[in-house]
């Protein structure tokens, strides 16, 4: 569903270590991580020498040819990328990875998330004499290593994970080692797998490792760092200040279904929060139940189950991803997602329908799906929303940073319901995602990152506070005033708040 | 799943009289039937004086450009064309509608489907000086049409249709009318709709006039022709010699699921077979039931519901399509099928397991999934196929028209089964293939067209007549020599036979 | 000057017989033939056994890749073709060479000239039921030869090189042999040559003999065609019908300066012209020669050495071709010109020019350089023209086609001079034209086609008859009236005229 | 010439003030200045608040689109660059202007020529902590422009043009100035010049200015820098230890012959260095003089006038370029450069020729020269070179900065001749040389840069110093000692020589 709704992740990363095939086998990885961005993808690769990258715009077959990926053959490290792009920032002087020469050194640096506090630290910087080229968070931390006075690359890369501020992971490349570091939240994730052959990967979600045959070894926990290089894996922590809180949306929206994070499966995640939302807001004489393709299909499996109602496929997505429609008529915009979704007449005719979907952001897809159907024939539709109510902005990294764009930062469930036509309007509560997932009881969410349901932000708030408190409608006001906070605005931990 | 089996559709086509945006929704509607042909696209238009094409290889974002699109803009008339590219035909020459130019009139042209005479046709034509541009089989109706005596366009069409054999869809524009053509078996389907606007539509499936919102009039029927111009729209039969005989291959695999073909939705059809197929073949202590994306979630559904299993996502497709990878070693080359297809370990780990697939061709990729399935931790896995054994090639408009191709043709179910690694294999039978689809019954096969499980051609053999006998395996021999077949070589009905 | 002035050639045309590297040779053939035309570029290219092509468009360099030209690796025989494309027909489907694959041969064609029977012609065959598929006249003949009756291809050939009418080369390419004509007067050119290998080579100009370093052997002559086979190479004629009439412009204008014809080199020709010129219209007072980069440099030189002035470069021309100029003001419209031509002010400032330049069509480039040269502070300026005037549309070739294209039509020498602001202007005669040349003298204009200047077509004018008469201005008319024709309406020679 | 000559200029520049077509005007500019790279080209324009830039490989046609182009529309400023690419460094991230994007201002930056001590700034500045994004020289100066602690950026402009050492121009523009400078010695040119509606241009050679209908104002001076803005512009010096030594090459080679640099016109300094030639080494029993074709015919032409020899067209260059031609035989390779140049037989045959050339660096396509036109049947060749002996390398922005490349280093005259296969040699002397440009008489070389032919570097040696006297020949050395030099290795006039 990653082109109906507008929820983007920013950004994949992978890195391989030691196999002769090692820029191939970044493509496959990076073909597997194609949902996490599709404006834009890169590979650096290495022949233990020297550094060599290659990238381009849109997705990743269009972003690097054939004749570009045989130009690394025989490298047998290699790191890569692929990107969504904010918008204003599409050149192609933002696709990562980036590589840098310097006369004592060359390295490769990539990044999936958003440092919260780039922006301040871009200025002091370049108040410093420092020269940017981008306009991407990602060059800040080169800029942290190479004005760092510690004696190696290492101890300047530790040095500069403890300025930068929140959520993210890195993948970097020298001629000596692969790099890989992980946020002291552990709010993006970042898993490592191993070869038969003995080569080490590193991934942002585990569909990667598992598409190369590889085994999964272990998640990069909250404010780790690793190391590989020809002596095997190293993994350190660079902070002990860490709590973990992984974001709630990889498991309910971004990652691929296959993947698992922190142990728990995506797509197991997934439909049982579809059964969680069955108890919490069951519908009465429903006929069926269908899912928003694709990534609802899970919850509303679970759902079904739970239930006892058929699964049915009552909406069919496109697989073909259709550009641009130009200068349509009004009469042909309206029909703008039919040409993505449609709903299937013979299916949903005269019938009562549960529709699950992962989350309502804006609230017009969700307004157009309904109509729709209804206008398929659907008797009543009762929309289920597997995730709470989305009220605040992400700063770590998905691209929802106002709160204007939220339906649910102004509106109640029953607004909302009358706004998008539905019969019935129910979200899964905190609680129930919560358990949903399953993850260790003894932190603040039970070590998920749910800020965009809470405006709790682990990380804080850095050069976003300001104007994050300036924009806070009344109704996230409301809800502020009324819900415990666990973080403080630099994202500490406020122990007494457990 | 078009990516991963060898089955290939030849083309959709799409028509529309009557729309200032004629040509907009034109693309819209081929982006609607792109999974009937990803290799070239085209579109010509008509302004009621002149007519005009493009068209491109690849898909269609890739084959027709905006600015190509924009200069069609206010054109009131258009056909359009998908492809799929049979091998070593893959230039821009073959890429439909054609478009030609007469000092008397303009027609452009598009097809759908294959013609079992056309290369007795053809040099025949050439013997009588006729050259042909392309190697497509569209090009020999045009040469039949202006060498026909007959005193108009449509009369000559007409007798034009009568001399070509095979299972066939043509769409053709002039700038006084538009018109659809179906062989006189319907084994391709067209189907007409009307918008809101007045404007008429004619397209291979019904999803690409639910996509512009219009309604569905009828199906263009055996033997039957359409011709839409400004007084209205108007069908008539070409021949009395029919007999309805629609490929059921469109219901079990090439149709999306959201279309309806002679009244019987896909998504349906597939559940039901589903069910028939739970009910002929179930499995016992199985844990759930999955389904190979995206072809065959409907028929597991199906299955499950019936066997009152789980239905559960176990196998996940890569939603994006990844080009070739180059040279990859023996090593990358057994991963291929994991880029596009995944086992989720999470699920499917030391489960017994019921695999739903739409058919076996090969049986390389069915292999291919049980492995993966084993690897990933799965226990037994019984594949169950909602179809009846592809025993015989296709010459209507499948690219699968040798024996060889078929592991079905010299293989049993148990040496099948043997040779994927499953623990059992069951197929739908030929009978609960007919009831799931359920058309009318007083006809052979009850109107279907299952060439492919019986060897009975409703269209005839023709210039394939000769190749087709020589090459039969022995399994193939027994199986003709057991059965009752309703067709001759010309594709006569057989009367004494029914 | 080709991309200055609106004088258009229709074509170059190669072929070579004998040569494993043929079709790199066919590249550079074409690539020192590309004055003759820009648009378009193709290749057609056989191994002994099967033809196969590839063409684009634009320069050369743009139409055919590496890759592409890679493809013909090892093929012993090969035709090309360099297109100027006629506005109106700029698509991918006229490139030549077209390539014909029939049941029981395949042909490659391509073709220079204009045919001024082809419209009929081809109304002609398209009632018989011929299909055409480009707007290009080359099509012609090969429906010709397909629908003719003479048992062999040559004798096919040879028959319809009769029915055709107007200014032509042919090359033809089958497996078995590579063929060449020439109109029946020659208008056109083409050589043939032989390199030390074997090779034979046939070509529009002999510079793409000299290219490869071959040998020029001779000139094919009027009416005459070649066929060049294993066996070697040999001459006829197809008819006997014949007067040789070579295209004055081939040496005023189009042809290559290192290029002969007839024996005549084109440098050394126009060197005389200008020489003619400075004799039949001397300047008094000038301080300097200057000529029009680059077609006139010859003949420039030649009136600067024959009236003992300096030869200077007084006009730059920018080496490289911009293409387009969006949406310029109009002070950026009027400096157009200057971006092919710059004057140079150091050198014309203050002194008395005269301006060489090989031909005024529309008058509005030579007004153009005159007042640039007179804004770059030239005194006087006197120009003089190396050809007689331009008074009559040419329909063998050449793009000017429309009487009220060209100024001397309609505007006498004093009223052009006034136009352009020149201080006198002068053309060389016909007889001094003539004599410049210097070929036989016992034929009409001693064997030239000096249509555009007389009105006397060798050829005819069949399809454009009417529109021709209809159109004659009075200033043509009455040349016409006063000057003696040699040829009627069909190009028969009227033999008491001579 | 330039494709046949392996000496490249590295890059012109362009910047126009206040024209509400800024970017068309410098697309047209940029397309004047197009002889001086051929690499890359870019433009960055400003609309008084914000600058945006593109850029492109290839010819300015190829590297900026007419789309590109349209979207500057309505800004009122811009710089625009070509740029010749030494090899290994050809990527977009080169390819100029660049464009910077601070929290406090915007810059875009490009340059012509090349500086000798940017290899040590850059280590320098890397080791302070600074990023370099490009291996182009221009970066460094926008490091020390931002390190700077001036108060401005016109003081931190002037403090960072007297740390940077070689030949060099440059064009800034921010949104409130256009800057251009000059490097302390002049080497490369910069000319102001003014359009009637009141903007000023800067540019690389006078014929930018031409082209555009402007006035010529003045040079911009050794050690000058001009600051146009709103308020006019302003010249001033930027260092007052300056010599004024303008590169020889840009008179002999370079520039356009339209362009005037230090008040001599192109065109008229090469006709005299052909005179001058003509004068100290005549050819008796000539019959005629040719040039090699582009950059050699004004000196052709000026030997022929001094010689009452004809001045012929014996060679014929090939208006179009030619990409690469794959894998030829040796039998084609040997035919290389008759693709780009041919000999007109006609014309040479039996004939004594002078051949004048303007240079010879390898030697290699004076070797082929002459044996194309001995094979083309020419009698003797005396070949004149209307420079001196190209015997030391360049740092200062032409492409040969290895004494191995160069011929010369190695051959005396005698030993080349022979080489080269012709009747006789000589070249124009330093002193001849210096008369035909005729500077003022009162500085070393009268003005001018002569360091290809004296090894006398005006701007030091700095970062080549070592390997330069490291890899002296034995000829070279006899001449450094036996010849007085003006400058010592960091440039410094080393007076008492005088």
């Amino acid at each position: 569903m990653h082109e109906i709704k507008s929820l983007n992740e920013e950004c994949g990363v992978f890195g391989i270590w030691n196999h002769p095939e090692s820029a191939q086998l970044t493509y496959m990885g990076l073909h597997s991580l194609q949902h996490r961005g599709q404006e834009g993808a890169g590979i650096v690769s290495s022949n233990g020498l020297e550094l060599k990258g290659e990238r381009g715009l849109g997705l990743l077959t269009d972003a690097i040819s054939d004749v570009q990926l045989e130009t690394f053959k025989g490298n047998q490290h290699a790191i890569g990328h692929v990107r969504y792009a904010t918008s204003g920032n599409k050149g192609i002087e933002n696709i990562q990875p980036f590589l840098y020469h310097f006369y004592d050194m060359s390295v490769g640096v990539c990044h999936n998330g958003n440092l919260v506090n780039a922006q301040s630290l871009r200025i002091e910087l370049e108040k410093e004499g420092a020269i940017f080229h981008s306009s991407s968070d990602t060059e800040v931390i080169m800029h942290l290593i190479r004005r760092s006075k510690a004696p190696t690359f290492e101890e300047a890369l530790k040095e500069s994970l403890n300025i930068i501020k929140g959520g993210f992971t890195f993948a970097l490349l020298t001629k000596d080692a692969l790099y890989g570091a992980v946020d002291p939240n552990a709010i993006r994730p970042l898993a490592v797998g191993r070869m038969k052959t003995g080569a080490y990967i590193i991934a942002s979600e585990t569909c990667a490792i598992d598409v190369l045959g590889a085994e999964f070894i272990r998640d990069i926990h909250a404010g780790e760092f690793i190391v590989i290089n020809d002596d095997g894996i190293r993994v350190e922590s660079y902070t002990k200040d860490t709590t973990t809180a992984i974001s709630a949306m990889e498991y309910i929206y971004f990652a691929r279904p296959d993947s698992t994070i922190a142990g728990k499966n995506v797509h197991a995640v997934r439909k049982e929060s579809g059964k969680k939302l069955a108890q919490e807001s069951p519908v009465v004489n429903a006929d069926m139940v269908i899912g928003v393709p694709n990534s609802s299909l899970s919850a509303a499996s679970g759902f079904a189950e739970e239930s006892h109602l058929p699964y049915e496929m009552g909406l069919v997505k496109n697989q073909y991803v259709a550009r641009t429609f130009i200068q349509p008529t009004q009469e042909l915009r309206e029909q703008g997602v039919r040409v993505k979704l449609s709903a299937v007449k013979d299916i949903v005719h005269g019938k009562n329908i549960v529709l699950v979907d992962d989350s309502i952001v804006r609230g017009t897809t969700s307004k157009r799906i309904v109509k729709m159907l209804k206008d398929a024939g659907a008797n009543e539709i009762h929309v289920r929303i597997a995730s709470p109510e989305f009220m605040f902005p992400s700063f770590y990294g998905i691209d929802v940073s106002t709160s204007s764009e939220l339906i649910s930062a102004n509106k109640s469930p029953e607004e909302i319901r009358d706004y998008i036509g539905a019969d019935s309007l129910s979200y899964l509560s905190v609680d129930g995602l919560i358990h949903s997932i399953g993850l260790d009881k003894d932190v603040p969410y039970h070590g998920l990152c749910v800020e965009s349901f809470t405006g709790d932000y682990p990380a804080g708030l850095y050069d976003y506070e300001e104007r994050y408190y300036e924009n806070l409608s009344p109704r996230q006001k409301a809800y502020l005033e009324n819900n415990k906070q666990y973080f403080d605005k630099e994202g500490n931990l406020n122990v007494e708040s457990i």
